[in-house]
C-alpha cells in the first residue's frame, strides 16, 4: 500500500509519496497561488497527488489514503480546514472535496502535527516516548506525541506553546494576549526588537546589515554572529523566554525529547544551549535530565513527510 | 473483586476498601507518625488494609490489589518511593515491603496521580476526556488525565504545574527555580505576603485577624472576604498567577476539563472566577470555551479514592 502527504502552506504546496516503511518514492513542491482561489488550490493539491503517482509508476486506486497538513486548527471527523489566515480560508472541507477529485480517503491534520508525527518516527525524536516539537520561524507552534500517540486535545488544538504566557505583562500578541512566547521569541519579534533598535546608536551594528531593506531576524543572528552587543542581546532575551516556555512543558509533561525546528532554530548553539540552560535551571534536576533538546533533522520535508506518515496511520 | 487505596500523608494514612464498582465499602484514617520511623509507618499502612478488610467481612486474599499513594515522585516499576520529604523518606521500596506483609500485589503511585484519577472517574471531571487536576495548599501540585488515561511523563513526575514558570524573575521557589506557581500561588505564599504586610499599616486589618498566631493563608482569606484591601490584592494576584499557569496548560493541552482543590480552592469564587478569567483572556476563544474550569468534589477523599481505583486498574 502506498500514502501520498501534502504540507499546505501560504506559499508552496510540497507533498511525498511513501510506502508502508515510510521510504519516499516521490516527492514535488508547487506554488500554493491561494489568491487564484479555493477550488485552484484544490487543484493544484489534486494535481500533485496526481503527479506523485505517475512519477513512481503507483496508480491511485493503490495509494490507502492521502492525509493533507493544514495550518490552524481543522476538525478531523469532518476533514474541516476552520480558519487558515495565511491562505484566507475559513471552514473549508478540505478533506471531501480532496477525496471527491481523487476517489481515495482523505483525511487532515493541522501542520505542526503532522511535522511532530515524522520527527517523532523517522527524525531527531525517534525513539521518543514522549515528545514535543516546537517550529519557532514567523510565529511559534508545536505538537506533542504523548505515550508514542498524536496528542491532539479536545478540538484538536494541543501543542499551542506559542500561545503559553511567558510573561503576564509582556508585549501584545496577534492573539489578543499579552506576553505570549510568540509575541517574544518568534522570528517576527526578533525581527521587530532589532527595527527598534536599529534607530538607536546602540543598534547601529544591526542597522548596517540592513541596507537593503528592513532589517530581519536573519539580520539580527548575523549581527550576534559578529559580535554585535544589542544583536546579541535580543537573542539572549528572546530564547530565554523559549527556554522558559520549553521548561514549563517539560514540567507539565516530564518530556524525554523536545525537538525544536524552523528558521529561527536554524540560529543553532545560541538558541539550544539557552534553551537547554533554561531547562536545567527551572526544572528539577531528573526532569532535565530526562529531557533531551535537540534540533530538528528533517528540515522542510517534515511536514509533507509527517502528512505521509498520519495517512499511514502512525502515531493514532 | 475488591481493591484496596492508600493516602500516605505526612500527617495522616487514609484509607478505603472498594469493589469493582467503585463503590466505597469501608474507609478508615490514622495518623502517620513517621517520626516513629519507616517500619512504623509501614506497620500502619498493613494495618490498616487488615482493618478494612475486616470491617467489611473481606478476606485479604480477595483483595486483588492495593494501591499506595505517595508524595513525590516514584518509581512504578519497582514500587519505589523516591524522596518524599513530608516523610523523611528516601528510596523506600514501599510496594514490596507492603506486598510482603500482606500476600497481596501493591502498587505506588503519586498522590496528586490518584486524585487526578478519582476526579476523573467519580468526581467533577467525571466524563472529561483531557483534564488536569491541580491541588493548591501547602504546595501546589497535579495530575494528567489525557485521552482517559493517566499520563505520568517520562519518569513519573508529568503534572507538576506547582512548577512551572508564571514570572521569570519571580520569587525563590524551594525547588530553586524563580517565579513558580508555587512561590506565587500555594497557601504558604499567600501566608508569607500576608505575614509581610502584616507590619505595615495596609496590612493593619489581616494583623487583626492573627492575634492569636502567625498570619495564615486563612487569615488572608478571611481578611479579603471582610473587604480588606490589602487582602484582596494578595488574592488577586496569586489567583491571577494560577490562572497563567491554568490557561498555559489549556493552551499546550485543549483540556476539556480543570479541577480545582486543596485548601486554597475552598477560598471558591474569588479564585475560579480569577482562573476562569485568566483563560477567557490568553487563550483562543474555542480553547476556553472547551475547558470547563471547576470545584474539586471530592475533598480530602480524592487521595485514597483514588489509590483504590487506581488498584482496580481504572485509567491505566
Amino acid at each position: 500500500m502506498y500514502y501520498i502527504g501534502i504540507d499546505l502552506g501560504g506559499t508552496k504546496i510540497a507533498s511525498m509519496l511513501i510506502n508502508s516503511e515510510y521510504e519516499v518514492l516521490a516527492r514535488l513542491t508547487v506554488p500554493t497561488r491561494h489568491e487564484e482561489g479555493e477550488q485552484s488550490v484544490i487543484g493544484r493539491i489534486t494535481g500533485s497527488a496526481q503527479h506523485l503517482c505517475d512519477s513512481a509508476s503507483v496508480e491511485m486506486r493503490q495509494v490507502g489514503r492521502v492525509c493533507v497538513g493544514s495550518p490552524g486548527p481543522i476538525i478531523r471527523e469532518s476533514g474541516m480546514v476552520l480558519d487558515a489566515p495565511n491562505l484566507g480560508w475559513k471552514n473549508v472541507a478540505l478533506a471531501p472535496l480532496v477525496s471527491n477529485a481523487l476517489g481515495v480517503p482523505v483525511i487532515v491534520e493541522n501542520d505542526a502535527n503532522a511535522a511532530a508525527v515524522a520527527e517523532n518516527l523517522l527524525g531527531a525524536g525517534k525513539a521518543s516516548r514522549n515528545m514535543m516539537y516546537i517550529t519557532v520561524s514567523t510565529g511559534v507552534g508545536g505538537g506533542l506525541v504523548l505515550d508514542r500517540r498524536l496528542y491532539r486535545g479536545s478540538g484538536g488544538a494541543a501543542g499551542e506553546i506559542g500561545h503559553t504566557t511567558v510573561l503576564p505583562n509582556g508585549p501584545l500578541c496577534g492573539c489578543g494576549n499579552r506576553g505570549c512566547l510568540e509575541a517574544l521569541a518568534s522570528g517576527t519579534a526578533i525581527a521587530r526588537r532589532g527595527q527598534e533598535i536599529a534607530h538607536r546608536p546602540a543598534g547601529r551594528g544591526i542597522a548596517q546589515l540592513a541596507v537593503d531593506g528592513p532589517v530581519t531576524a536573519m539580520t539580527v543572528a548575523e549581527a550576534a554572529r559578529r559580535g554585535d552587543r544589542a544583536a546579541t542581546a535580543i537573542l539572549r532575551d528572546a530564547f530565554e523566554y523559549l527556554g522558559i516556555a520549553v521548561a514549563n512543558a517539560a514540567n507539565l509533561l516530564n518530556l524525554d525529547t523536545v525537538v525544536i525546528g524552523g528558521g529561527v532554530a536554524g540560529i543553532g548553539d545560541m538558541l539550544f544551549d539557552s534553551v537547554r540552560y533554561e531547562v536545567r535551571a527551572r526544572t528539577f534536576a531528573f526532569v532535565a535530565e530526562q529531557c533531551k533538546i535537540v534540533p530538528a533533522s528533517l528540515g522542510a520535508d517534515s511536514g509533507a513527510l509527517g502528512a505521509a506518515c498520519c495517512a499511514a496511520g502512525a502515531c493514532a
